[in-house]
């Protein structure tokens, strides 16, 4: 049986929830495919997934859950449908033509709607595949004018995530906070180590013996959101910070893919500075 | 809050099912701390794991979800407790004193009853520990006469689990069938590659680049029953039998150690040759 | 100090090689920048890899190397250049993009001159690259009559490796023979293990805790070649054979890349059925 | 053949080098098994690794080199023995019990001289085996009269390497300085990420992904030493604080085990505050 919806249920933990959803989809004769649940211990929330089969209102079904579980609960009832994606990129290709080639051969589960670049390298090959690129240059222009026309070319394709594919420009908190949750962006190490610029460069200064990729949901802090996905892989004394540097590509495109792939499929939940994950 | 019990629940699929549970728990006040689920698409058959904290009376509970659950259905309610395990040895050292340091130190989630070895090797090591060592040799003696003296040894101790720690006899099927699904092999491959003796050898004349490990629960047939867990680690040409056989020790142990904590911890379901892990 | 030439060397092992071989390299006043060496136990036989920066003359240095050695060493000095490669493929992508993608941003370390598919499903999308697509079918035709073709395709470009990138034709010892150690394959499986068709399938049915990929030189046996690189991934009870299969081309793809810059650069030596690899 | 001798050499790098080496061995009619180089480019200071089989004489041998080798070049032949140890713990057993178990089954490549604990926690297990166990608390006490009293229990047993096993005190600049690159600690971080007190809890923050392990070369900063080996395991949101604590034992003990073979077989070379390692 196919899944056809993705139910997501949060709120303050009390004894009866899952009875309590449960009992609503039964009675509504909804079939649960797949469930997950946990309890986060530290603020006592709830958090549950439910994949159902079959045909659903979502009013109705929204309604019914509303009534069933206490006040204040959020309750996301998402038919299954590709999103839609905005990626933002610099001058390095790998985590962009990785996404590309998922999506032109029908397996990203979004729609990239746009690339923007700060350069204008990645044009000719984003436009190959016959995705628009838009060309806006960081220079000779003030970091808030530069945010404000971004925002005004993101915004243009209403976006579900804007991604971050080695996008080099740090954005202000006020750009970020018109896209709470929904940016998500691969950083070159294993966070919290080498956070800013150069990680490669210093993960070669210290002589670590792996090096990693981190994806992360992107809030105000640079390099501080939520965490979704890491790897890493193993180094030695013979990588110079050119060999690292194409190392990390391999896992930074993987990490990046991973990430996005739980987030289009509705398995990432934030709480606090954490994210809870069902896969 | 504890974890103080762990309801397992086995039956043919349908709707309603975790509704039927929940709301059992509901009714009697259980807190459910964490549940997991499946349904096997292939015998459409449903699984559940269910961690409760708080008192509760088993055979009431029993009772109840039995009504409330489909004729057949297959329900074990676990109270906390060590596991009693025997353990069988040859001549490595390396998963027997893995598990008696844990044994030692208060961290295997079982009380080690005796070690059960067809050499004397590792006799004076085990009663270090405090452990009945009891030695079975398999020379000058029938293979019908050795399992049945090897059943009664076993059988003393009435244990939950037998685990054969690098135990390299093979058992026969009426040995096998009086302790189903009770007993726990370490294979010293990532099976199903190399099965039989010296797997090791037979990597390396293979020239793999990698050698695993294999814990399984053991059925009538040789190494090819439900597999628990699987490691890996990479070795290279500079690596001969030797190198492979002192490497493969380290994930040999790690994997037993997993598979075993999977176990007594009641998060193993078999279903034909497979296992269900709520992990 | 730039790599500018790779020198190959395997003999009968005796005293003193090195100390011949670098003494050359020293009256001559080349630089080493990295020397790899290896004594195969079983066959007695050394290997080594220099790396040279500078400029020298290839055949000088090859004659004083050939006077240096025992009779019967195999001396290869290499300039470093990229090596030609054709690809073949059915009709899976995920390998064969990945190639492209790397040859289109010059990281490749080969020029790929063209693709052969048995199905032209990955035609038009080869071609977005500027590389030639050749469709030849397998169908209402003798398997000589296609392999003559095929080779006959393949030698007009004189490639120094064929890719099999998903290519799901076995080929004929006749049809290998003519390129001695000079196909790579990828094979979906962690090797030995599932030797043949639908690995996925087969490892679906086992139960498998890690699905694998595995890069090998072809001979004449299938997926019996002497393996280059091997990766794994963990599954679990919630894949089913469609999963393992998605969760496997991130494999493949990573596998094939990985044992391909091996070969590219040289760092690659069979022995019997094993490789020697410097890395 | 056995390996028997085991020579290092670290100087300038110069045209030349490993013809000069290899041309004394050869001259001395010396065996090379395995020899590993490398150039470290930020100092231009070769570094290499010869196994040698057979006899030789060492001042000889050193005298020849120190003659072919330009002025200031570090020489040291080591016979194969095993090198003593001393072991540091406070009160976690499980990096100890792994190197005793090691020793005790003859695994471990080191003579393990003597246990001192700053509580006495783990005297009866050390003692078990034989090995002295010296309880030295830290409390009541100065800091530089617990250092002197410290390093005086240490030097009455010479040791080659003094193993901090989870000792979980501070040492001072001027205590490391008696042991250069002699000391050997394990971190329950993956460094740099987490370094100082309490890295599990700090990883539960902020929600990472990995975890990991470090054993490096102490020197005066804290944490701050040439990293040896460095593994990581996944976690998730069902980990708190106490269970990454315990999935991190496992690849704590395992991290020690391969740092210390690594350093115990003379394969570590340290440069600046990295390691080169020849394994």
């Amino acid at each position: 049986m196919e899944k056809n919806h993705v139910v997501l249920i949060k709120c303050a933990d009390q004894k009866g929830l899952i009875a309590a959803i449960t009992g609503v989809l039964f009675r509504n004769n909804h079939n649960i495919l797949l469930m997950k649940e946990f309890v986060e211990p530290e603020t006592n929330t709830f958090f549950a997934r439910f994949e159902l089969s079959g045909e659903l209102n979502t009013e109705t079904l929204h309604t019914q859950l509303e009534d069933a579980l206490p006040a204040g609960t959020r309750i996301s009832i998402n038919p299954k449908r590709k999103k839609d994606i905005v990626i933002l990129v610099t001058k390095e290709h790998h985590c962009l033509s990785d996404l590309l080639i998922r999506y032109y051969f029908n397996e990203l589960h979004a729609n990239i709607k746009a690339v923007i670049g700060n350069h204008d390298i990645l044009e000719a090959f984003t436009e190959k595949f016959g995705i628009p690129f838009h060309f806006l240059s960081h220079e000779h222009i003030e970091r808030n004018d530069f945010e404000t026309k971004l925002s005004s070319l993101i915004d243009q394709y209403a976006p579900d995530y804007v991604v971050l594919a080695k996008f080099m420009r740090i954005l202000s908190p006020s750009f970020v906070a018109q896209y709470e949750e929904r940016i998500i962006n691969i950083h070159h190490s294993f966070l919290p180590a080498f956070i800013g610029a150069n990680p490669y460069r210093k993960a070669y200064e210290r002589g670590v013996k792996l090096i990693g990729a981190t994806a992360h949901i992107v809030n105000n802090d640079l390099d501080e959101g939520p965490i979704i996905t890491q790897k890493i892989i193993p180094v030695d004394h013979e990588y110079d910070v050119k060999g690292m540097i194409e190392a990390g590509h391999e896992i930074e495109k993987s990490v990046l893919a991973d990430a996005l792939k739980l987030v289009l499929e509705d398995r990432v939940f934030v709480v606090r500075n954490k994210t809870i994950i069902f896969n």
